[in-house]
């Protein structure tokens, strides 16, 4: 990495390889969660023997377990070590890659913020023609539904709609930026309940349901507070197999 | 700027030319403001009295007056209509066209959530690399300021390393795709404190100086809130002549 | 309540007569709302007209419909008026005063944050007997709902559980302060429950669960937006006739 | 503590004997750090070793442990133990009890989210009167500083000014509740500022004119970030000598 202050900035923000060393290393742990090979409850090696293990540095390890903890997936126990706190469903790893889930449960990480903000200024914003895009999308969300089987592109559309109606362009380019990994994570969410249970879907359209009611009552913090949730509640769906229902 | 090609539900996302129609008017207002032919505290005209004079529907005209009040230059009061609240610096459209100034201002909604997020993430999980990345950023901030003026790379390369320290590369490259208009935020914003006070430079490096002490100390909330102030203090830089100091 | 007699400062914080008749203004609104004399959807007369009707000032008119706004009854549509949003259910003032229910809904905006930080720290300190506490009194919940009815103390004794789980005295003294207001809205709450559906109750249980699911896994930011998402629901419960299943 | 969920509610909000053993072991490492004897970057002996030390059990010390860190004043390095990160100023300790600044700095924790909900609240409802109110306040603290010393009723009455232009009592009534504490924790910062420098006091008028103007303008999320950082550096200047100019 450069750090070089003097440099053009397209150069200063590229991403480093140490951060790459740190994925391989997560989605291999990741791996041994989902298999089974380590257990909930069951603790981790130490920091110093997964150096050993796997022939990184400390700060590798580091940043794979701070990783894992933002995921929800394992918990440091002041003084006694890291902890396996949940684990995913063993079909997780029959739809995709250790890292292309480590990149999904990154996108949460961004989505969050931006869509909660996006959700606020909706709810401060919409205009009549915003409400009427954000239902139809719901609609078809509900129709598919019904049909059997709720589509990337319908799901893609209902916060599509949300950016929109937030009436600055800015957050639709981003959700359009990001549009690639965000429809993986969908992809993958939805074929999770193609092959879980009915109730998974429904709790998707309630999610929709709740961010669509405060922002047609112009509750700003409504808004936000359930799009949130909506998002906490797709990356706990992912990664905890007992949520996956 | 690359926007990945993949999906069918391209067209979903893209942004609709009401908002354009709604810029066009917004800039005008703007200029008007600027030019100082609507004074702070003065009444704007009605939003019927505007769609006739602009040849423009009510939603439209509804969309601008909420931009403006959103970037904190009109203020609406129930049942009295919207009045001038800020005017921002004579110099500012010497640099500028409205339409950027508007385009800038759309910015700072994005950039509040996102590195408001990245800065709380920093704080969490920042390793040694990253503090000393950060402060090699801000010495140079420290350095330039100190033989006369901060340039747009400098500043950059702040906000950068700290999108970095959130160890979720996502954060960056979400900078890195709207680098084009921050850059063009940052290099307006430094224009006018060139032709402005010292004053001016000296607030820029304060705010940094709390974020980076909010990192190291590994205060989450602080750092999220340092950053939060931090892009709202250049906004209102911007839009208000009496804080442009 | 006691009030701490120390400091001379006492008079700064005594609040004002106005806010007491801006009270009994929200008061008559909200019952001719509950009453259906104003429907939803319907204009509500303009402040002027008001300001005739109850013989008071413009900004106590402005104090009883902000609170409305906030509450979620009623909507300002800019240069249209005001209109009636949502419709409490009919059995609302059964059981309680127009002005008993205007004080729950003041507290929720107090509840929402201060919880909500509570929440927050709960995920991040919370030790042992904090979740042995946290499920004993959702197993009472739980075991409650069962058995037909959801009492009071035993929602109390869940949100008490949080608050103590934050390891900072100060909320639980807080909610203690508060405790005359929080039964309250919470008896009001749970008798619409046991008049209303049991759909109503599972709600409750399973916000509750949200939020204990994020404590357990020391999910701070989880924790947050669950009480927030529960809260937000209680208010709505009641402001919402629809909303109150 | 009783946790009998069918208890009176009075006694469930009961705070426990605990957190008080937790109080006294805080303390006596605060005092520690305070004196000097435990250095800026010098590690705390291990959890263990505390255990022995004071005869307490490993809970008891883990939460004193999570307050210092809560507080800024020692940081934990995975792995490593647990650091000390600041110092305050030596004469903090001449002018309070460790217990009292172990309240004191509890107190910023629930004044952090009660305040800034208040800031938000009164930038979205303000009247007129509230401004009068707020700019009377402010221009006291003003003359005050001038004259040579601010005094806690004036720094109080701006706080409350604030609460109060929420437009909900209640605020205004959580702060009366707590302001025994929050009086000692301003007279504490006060005494403090008239023995350390005058840019203290500048810092202080300074963050409360941010607070002001946020309000004036109806910038809600300005307003809430203005108050998060005032409250947030009111307790920086108290835990670390090297903010306390």
């Amino acid at each position: 990495m450069d750090h070089s202050p003097a440099g053009p900035p397209e150069f200063v923000l590229q991403p480093g390889r140490r951060q790459r060393l740190g994925d391989q290393l997560y989605g291999q742990i990741l791996e041994q969660i989902v298999s089974g090979r380590l257990r909930e409850g069951e603790r981790l090696p130490s920091e110093l023997r997964i150096c050993e293990m796997f022939g990184v540095s400390r700060p590798v390890v580091r940043a794979a377990l701070s990783r894992l903890r933002a995921d929800g997936l394992v918990q440091a126990r002041q003084g006694a070590g890291t902890f396996v706190l949940h684990r995913p469903a063993d079909r997780l790893t029959r739809f995709a890659e250790p890292g292309q889930i480590a990149q999904f449960l990154r996108c949460v990480e961004v989505r969050l913020p931006l869509e909660a903000a996006a959700a606020r200024l909706a709810a401060e914003r919409r205009q009549e023609a915003d409400l009427v895009r954000i239902e139809a999308a719901q609609a078809v969300c509900r129709r598919e539904l019904d049909e059997g089987s709720l589509r990337v592109e319908a799901d893609l559309a209902f916060h599509a709609a949300v950016a929109s109606a937030s009436g600055n362009e800015m957050f639709t380019d981003m959700l359009h930026h990001i549009q690639g990994v965000l429809s993986g994570f969908m992809r993958l969410s939805l074929n999770l309940t193609r092959t879980g249970s009915t109730a998974r879907a429904q709790a998707v359209l309630q999610e929709h349901a709740h961010i669509q009611y405060a922002i047609v009552s112009g509750d700003a913090e409504g808004a936000e507070t359930a799009m949130r949730f909506h998002i906490g509640q797709a990356r706990r769906r992912m990664t905890d197999r007992n949520r996956d229902l």
